[in-house]
């Protein structure tokens, strides 16, 4: 897609650590161009190879280094098609929403926005048609908007797990309980985030908030979004339906252990079918899935959603081995098996960094050019 | 109990991992004295300090250090009123039945003979009345013995889990259902057991046999004794019931971390009582179970069986911080909530080197001796 | 010494990580009882078991968790002989002066005095002789005093170093050169300190201002306090010398690696002596090295004050197998061999939490009671 | 160089660490292609998919996948210009020379022959020079070889240092010492190799005999070639020198820390001349220093043969952050400064399974061929 063109991007916490994340993705984009960086006032005005401490193995973009820091205000962005948000929670909800008031396109990492009612909540390898909620984003703003739209991303276990949901129940349709374990890595808190104090040698079996976040989110992702329903006033005709036809019970505990990048999950769930499909079913149908991100030539999009590890393999994915493969854009799952008390569970890894991040925010700026919601 | 005597008691395996955890903690009991100490005959006939490459980070006891190490032979432990196994599982079963056939007592941490129908498989915090086989294992023993035995203690990830199982059935009836994440620590696997380069920054999601064993083994520890019915030529009266009356569904999924001591684990359960007791119920079961080796006064056992992290530390237990509250000899349970899936969810820590491993066995012989099994 | 007698004792930085460790030590000590806590404004009035975020794996000693918690002011301390110091070094400074001034005996893990001309700066296996600065240090201060005092120790990799250079320089006479290249602990940095982002499968080969305080300290710790000479107005008799007589030259590199507790140090040095003693000669005189601490009969000292591992163990002293030898309060040293470029080199642990902090301040305080600084 | 030729390589060892490096490496070689693989009888006749447990993050490159592995016998390599060698030392001494006087170019990573007098040992940052002895290697055989040859790469740590002490000696003259202290990674001891349970939480200051490879090796690497002498019957004309007309003291401690891959040192060194360079001047010339790998064109050499890091940046190089510029082909060099003891030091880090070991080896095989010592 696009070949040969170029669409200027803006990086709001552009010196944090998803935003490096951005700046490092982003150095080898096709056509996605780094155009300006927002940061605090602190760094505003410095180059960016001085506003930052790089904390990434892969040195700084060429393309990147000089650009000046500027702070995170609309002004400062107004060519960029895109708007990419790292940003911290405590900042990230003002700002995000002023750059959606001055008509920017913003693809937020962040909590903040994903439970309003008329921004999408997207992981790219699930729910594209989310997206269809953005006309209704920007007319029901105040006022009416003709550009600007916020789109989220989901938090990086949420995106974890919902992929080989989504797999199993586009194939053998709903699932009605899930139970999952977490075993999260450090980076997934930020920097500095975990004190090596509390993590080495040790599990912290307990992430404020995380489980809540997945629980809820998985909801919304995995719930469909329902078809306009003309009311009096005309107002909300489409709503997020959270999975409402068939409930679905969702169970999570969340570790954090000691592991740099890369989310380990264990995963168990009930099909509403029965008799549910059995484990070689399952197998075959998560290494099936195909997305629309792929079908859309998304260039970030990885080849294989779900990487499956067989029989052979019955100790992987490990997030050491497997976290960098597709450049941590898929999935990986394995131990694919029956479950004794629920039907079938399985083992997933997620590159909390990548696809549970970063990458996400740009296969959807992706989608979002490709399916014609931000016009070039 | 047994104030100023002391029992003789012979190791096997002493300077593999286990049996110098078993030295260890047997260098400040009050009354079993290490008298033999056994293993491959590379070590035979050297003092113990010179046979052991020792790698714990408290010193070898003193009155240890020149003991002259023996091979595994009957012979050489004639004197030991107990001998404690610690034999790796290639060796273990051959040795430990001359043992017996030698009209030893052997406590075995070894998994060899956890299966065999007329021994007991016993958590010393949860089934000392199993030991009541004992007798019934001598009988049918060719030819019949009067003094030799053997107990065996269970998996370190089983012992973790089936202590508050059994706290919660003795309060609130059968459980039918429980599905654990287990995240084990590197000791779990011996020495030199799990390879650096396999381990750090990585999450291993598979122990071979682990997930098994916890399956089969808590059946036999939760479940009854059935009582000796007559039968026309008398042989085995009583049988392991495998928790029948009630099956129990048991799912686990198995992962190694990089954690050196202390297996953390994510345990959710299902009731057979509608409707379920509440977290608070269960939090308070738990705080609130007591152990029969406590009672009849076994030296190591804990004062607490389960020590219960409340609301205001929703962080605990974790590996570091509490594997050593009691001298690892009881579990640690933390984040007692409703689980969304089935009842109720918590977080189980277990000392794996102690509890887990050489601490039941030695709690069981405080209990046969207190109970009388073996007569001194 | 004192048998049965009980001393009052209060820890300044109560709540800190230096705190949290003078309150365990002094759990068990045989005299000094915990009186007084002293945190900032924040902590003050709880419960110390409220007040505290505690790190140890071994539980807060049960006579200190009632104790409510008061701000480090002087009156709240008034009862106490002995105030140990554990305040970061931002409010350390002025704190200490005013416990000094109010004719509180003070002493100080934090690095603020160390370098004041009056105040000594002691190892206690080391130079407890430097006592004899205190006469001074209180008629010199505005107003004389009776009581007051400020007793500083070293920095943690300083105090490693010079107990074994202070028993080579006893039995070979001065040493004139020395390079040490540091593998420092995670807990020397306190709490939070190093992010865990920063140092997992990382060496971070710079820690601001150590080696400065290595090269430094050293030389006032080793160094002479010559002997009082009249002069005009009868002031500052008595000075440090910082091993005026021969000069000697340090050159220290500190790195962060990823270990919790025990710093790793090798160590190469130059006598003046020649030819030098070989590297048995440096063997037997370190582990000859006997302390005035223990023959005063000091209940924290090591009774080894420096711990040598022979050939038959090259590959020790390491952090987790040897730190906790002697509760930490001695060194480790190993492989002493001949070197290519000094004279002879060797490898030192020291555990950097115990006589690398807290407890060279309990046995200073011991010292100080057995010389009669502090009259009971 | 060779544009658009092609020339097919074996790889000896090939399922081992550093076979599975070369392998990975060789992926996306310009001219090297992958032809054939050598392993044990245990995993000859597999495909290599099939016989390996591939331990890199990078997967397999798709050409090699299903290459056969053979036996490591000459007949099967008879077809590649260049063997790469990662053997095991106890079977790589005979196989070597084997595939020698089967006229094959050997280029190995095994300690075995680095110290044969005919063998060049060969840091191809440093002294390609050295190739010039092959012609008397192969007149030398017996029988003399046409083609056939040896030429080593250097231990991992011998390289790190080795880089920047060539920079200087070509910048300043002569060092007549040097000290290091090194802290190694995990993987420079293989697969197994460094048991979890060992290093976890710890350091081990001790690894077997890479001391006195250090102190020996780069004596052959960084002293001269002499050139032929003509004797009675002309054998031996030329020899290494050994550094011997400035004879080069080097101590060496050697310490094994809790990183993946990256070596880390601290290096301290006195030079002959006096006075001597500054820090400075010692830091512009490290710099400056090129390499004839990079003037002949070898691809696999690095633009910068010493990325120097300077002051803005006191903290690195770190190996996380570090090792893997330049795909780990150069060495990274921070903190010059001036020494008390000797004259100036700094922190060198060396990427141990790149320019330390696989890499060394291609680098020298390119070099090979640009210099014509192997005829394509």
């Amino acid at each position: 897609m696009l070949e040969g063109r170029q669409v200027k991007v803006g990086i709001l916490g552009a010196t944090g650590t998803v935003g490096q994340r951005f700046i490092s993705l982003l150095g080898s984009h096709p056509f996605f161009v780094v155009h300006a960086l927002g940061a605090s006032s602190r760094s505003a005005g410095k180059p960016y190879e001085q506003a930052v401490k790089w904390k990434l193995s892969t040195p700084i973009p060429q393309s990147t280094r000089s650009i000046i820091v500027s702070e995170c205000k609309p002004e400062f962005f107004a060519e960029c098609a895109v708007v990419f948000s790292g940003l911290d929670a405590d900042v990230a909800g003002e700002i995000e929403l002023a750059f959606r008031a001055a008509e920017l396109a913003v693809f937020s990492n962040s909590k903040n926005h994903r439970r309003d009612p008329d921004v999408p909540l997207i992981v790219p390898l699930v729910n594209p048609p989310h997206l269809g909620i953005i006309p209704q984003q920007r007319s029901l703003h105040n006022p009416p908007l003709k550009k600007g739209f916020i789109v989220t991303n989901a938090n990086c276990s949420t995106t974890g797990f919902v992929i080989p949901l989504a797999a199993l129940e586009k194939a053998f349709g709903p699932i009605e309980a899930c139970m999952i374990t977490t075993m999260q890595a450090i980076s997934g808190a930020g920097y500095p985030g975990v004190a090596s104090l509390d993590i080495f040698d040790n599990v912290v079996p307990y992430i404020s908030g995380e489980e809540e976040k997945m629980q809820w989110e998985a909801l919304k992702i995995l719930g469909g979004l329902t078809p306009g329903t003309s009311n009096a006033d005309g107002n909300h005709p489409k709503k997020f339906d959270m999975h409402a036809a068939h409930p679905l019970r969702i169970s999570a505990s969340c570790n954090r252990v000691p592991v740099i990048d890369g989310h380990t999950m264990t995963v168990s769930i009930r099909f509403v079918r029965r008799p549910p499909p059995s484990a070689q079913q399952v197998r075959e149908a998560l290494a099936a899935y195909s997305t629309e991100a792929l079908v859309l030539g998304c260039p970030s999009a990885p080849t294989e959603a779900i990487h499956v590890h067989d029989d052979s393999q019955p100790d992987r994915p490990q997030p050491r081995l497997d976290r960098e493969y597709q450049a941590g854009a898929g999935v990986s799952v394995g131990r694919v098996r029956e479950c004794a008390v629920l039907d079938v569970k399985f083992v997933v890894l997620v590159n909390n960094v990548c696809i549970g991040a970063a990458t996400s925010s740009i296969i959807n700026a992706e989608l979002a050019i490709a399916k014609g919601v931000i016009a070039l």
